[in-house]
């Protein structure tokens, strides 16, 4: 059993569906695959699933839940039990309750965030094919992202969270942030057996609450296009290009429509399931998070949560 | 069973030992981490385990062997079994054979080159460290890649390597070269479950010859600096810098004294298990090896091996 | 008398106009400007004259004149003296001759190359304008440089020629390329008090040709970017990204589909006219052109010529 | 008369010379080339001239004053008269007051600033030399900027002292801040005709002071690297990277150990004394300044002056 792959999909709550569609076409550059009532899909060109973002008319932003695609259908059961010996309540969720995609598995997790587990789901493909493909295709618009890369959640219990995520659902924790005191982790990063940085991570905050969704951009020049691209649209930057010392990625935060935190982000280290953890003291944790101003640049970033 | 993470080393034989140190320390920028009779090992700044290349003396360039490592130890006898249903002879190699490593299983693949798969090895860390690591360290010399990446090999029949790999072995297969007939398979890159677009590859031609080693530089721009480099140290470059289509990566090519072929290689696309293998017809092969020439670049590409 | 500032432009002959005009606005990204019988104006995206580019039906590929833009209509005058002081004939051409320009003067260099001086044209201005303007516009297409930057031509006498350019036209050499007795001049590279490493340049060989005509990228990475671009064009790229040691600029050459050579150049160092003249030995020639092969890469480099 | 090159030095008040030499040599990666009691001179590592930078032992920091250099000894007794015409007092400093340095004039600007401008100066020569150079030296420290670039300073009247610069001195304008009701200029970019954004730059503020001096890095992929080598060395980084609309050009600015105001700033358009003067509207000055952001990041940036 692989188990999970990756993060999937983000389904993200908007206040304005057509004001949002343009900024996630225009501005990031994603594509959609599909509408149903309330809610529009789309992906990114470098992506082979049917979507990785669902936009979901509602009356406050944040994030509807968040999913894992899984390597094969039977994991979906053997995690059922996991998650539930862990003590979370679970549902089934039918084969065709989305589009394109199959059964799914839908639990809480400890910071009472919505997580979904699937297998099934239509390849669209990547814009360049599969046969004697150029390495990327023509008529890109805007930030125009590999990828949905992560999600930044807050919650309460960062420790059980973390737990839950390594011992239920098998993923691995690239990077943590502990209290001075070694009591309390306050910042958690953690990736399935993909060579990613993380797939989603956890900072210290109020439970159910999403931080940021992040998009994979290639290279630090990459950063500064899709900041002039944001300015050129007229989106807040809230933080202009920096680098992490947390994971080394290159980033740019910014804001969609309904007040959603997105990130731009390239590079990053790789990781493997033996590699160390590694730690923060919390002392050092805007070294951590920008490298480069060793401080906290905007009061946003620690206020702002949707 | 998380199985094979990673090609972990590779072992090269080259004719002079000092030289070859030399090389590899002040212009590709490893460190030498141990010596034995004959033998250097080394590791690039940005890896955890004790090595990831040995030098040997030999009177004859090429590769001795590479190695991947596992999650665990116990994956070892899996793939013990594996192996020999395969009908690969094998040998288990003592723990203490090679400094810093445990117990190892040895065995030919079907092209003739020698593989080791191995779970025990040291860790030195990364040369950041765990607690509040910076993004780089201070002196770094030469290239100063942060990996061993792949090694591209050549072989007689790429189809049953290929076979041998993702059957017996569980990698996954990203791209594949067919002839302009469908019937024969010319070109094959592989990965484990890491995210990479290949930790091995071949192309047709003689069995147990090394194409290339190469090691993982972070962009673009690191590698026009490692071909600057190149050129003050006097190296060979064989390719100046261009893109592979296939993987997407950017590269430059260049001899150690030995005349083993290197490479610089940044980039590339993210690679899950669930992702369709890429086919290339035989007739756009150099499209895809050297995307804007689009044809051979040196005659030498296709000829030196060792 | 400031004198002549830069290359203004290029008059380019091609064999079919449409095809010209296809790949000069599709590929590099040009902008058509205007259009006359057999020729049509054209001008990159960041040059604030009316055109820097003019396509002429022809027979043969080539270069049917290039001409410095002066600061002051004076110049013209002070100009046409010295010119004719230096026993070149010299004819003026009129105002209206030309679509958006005013009065030029026309004569030959010592190596048969047709060349102009003119000091009034029209401005369109650059896409961004000049009040609170982006750094860069919506709508770029193909390569997008930022301008023409230089051409380099060939004729025998390279030392009469440079004599010319310094003495008759006030430009600096930058650099020069010496025959190993240091009695011949086999390359020059000479600019206006610009801050260019060159506007223009000559090597040995015969007499009216034209190397290649080149237009300005800001990065290494927009180098990549190009060579991508032909690519995926299918255009004929002779030479791979690379970087030369003369001027320290990075480059991707490649022809026009009337054969004319272009370059896609980016970064140089800054020139002032105090600096020396940096000397290359012609034995090191291959080292300042190709500094990362320091061979010859394509035989066609030498000979074709158009 | 071609006038004026270049700013060709800076000299900063430091308040403790060991310090400063130490964070100038290590941090921004200067050479020190000469000594005299209480002052040091340094080079940048592409420079040709024998100093670009004077550190000098003072109770307060700031800028002593800065100078350009002139192409020829005559043009000072031509610049003398235009100083003076334009009502500056003016002194003469003899041969020899400064190492390495002939005659220069040195008098106030209207803002109360000290320049001096000068013609005979020593050359070292770059650190690759004249002769079959590669492109960038061995043992870069820091840094390692190309140049001194340019100065930001304050002074309550932009207007008059930019027509000093461009009446008195020759040099142009690229881009200018106007009030809004288009009255007052409360921003001046200017430079000599060398195709830079610009060699010295006012804002509106108190007479006297310095913002910033700067250093030149060829790519943003170098400001990134610049930020990071600042975060090594526990440098105040004041604003992380970022682009300037104004003048196209990357940036991050940090502060020297005695509070004076640095920039590592790259790329940048072109300039020719034929372009317009971009104009921005004092309600858009910081999408002038601070592209990304549009708003004022820091409010040190306004109020710390040396």
């Amino acid at each position: 059993m692989m188990g999970i792959m990756r993060i999937g999909r983000a389904q993200l709550r908007v206040m304005d569906l057509d004001t949002a569609v343009d900024y996630y076409t225009n501005v990031i550059g994603l594509d959609v695959v599909g509408k149903e009532e309330g809610k529009v899909y789309l992906k990114a060109w470098d992506e082979w699933d049917h979507h990785s973002l669902i936009l979901q008319q509602a009356d406050s932003p944040g994030l509807d839940h968040f999913a894992f695609k899984v390597e094969k259908e039977d994991d979906l059961s053997e995690f059922e039990k996991k998650v539930e010996q862990f003590g979370c309540t679970l549902k089934r969720i039918s084969k065709g309750a989305r589009l394109g995609e199959g059964e799914a598995i839908r639990f809480e997790l400890p910071t009472g965030h919505q997580v979904e587990l699937y297998s099934e789901i239509e390849q669209l493909g990547t814009k360049v094919g599969v046969l004697n493909p150029h390495p990327w295709p023509d008529g890109l618009r805007g930030i125009a992202p590999h990828r949905l890369d992560h999600v930044l959640l807050t919650g309460e219990d960062v420790k059980t969270v973390t737990r839950f995520f390594t011992e239920a659902l098998g993923l691995y924790q690239s990077e943590q942030v502990l209290s001075v005191d070694g009591e309390d982790m306050v910042g958690s990063f953690m990736y399935a057996a993909n060579g990613k940085p993380h797939d989603v991570a956890f900072i210290k905050g109020p439970d159910k609450k999403l931080h940021h969704a992040a998009f994979y951009v290639e290279h630090w020049y990459d950063v500064l296009k899709a900041a002039d691209i944001l300015s050129k649209h007229d989106v807040t930057v809230e933080i202009t290009p920096t680098r992490h010392a947390m994971t080394r990625g290159q980033t740019v935060y910014f804001f969609d429509p309904s007040g959603n935190r997105n990130e731009a982000f390239a590079s990053g280290y790789i990781t493997y399931p033996d590699f160390p953890t590694i730690t923060w003291t919390e002392d050092k944790i805007m070294h951590g998070i920008f490298y480069h101003r060793r401080m906290l640049i905007e009061e946003s970033y620690m206020k702002a949560l949707t």
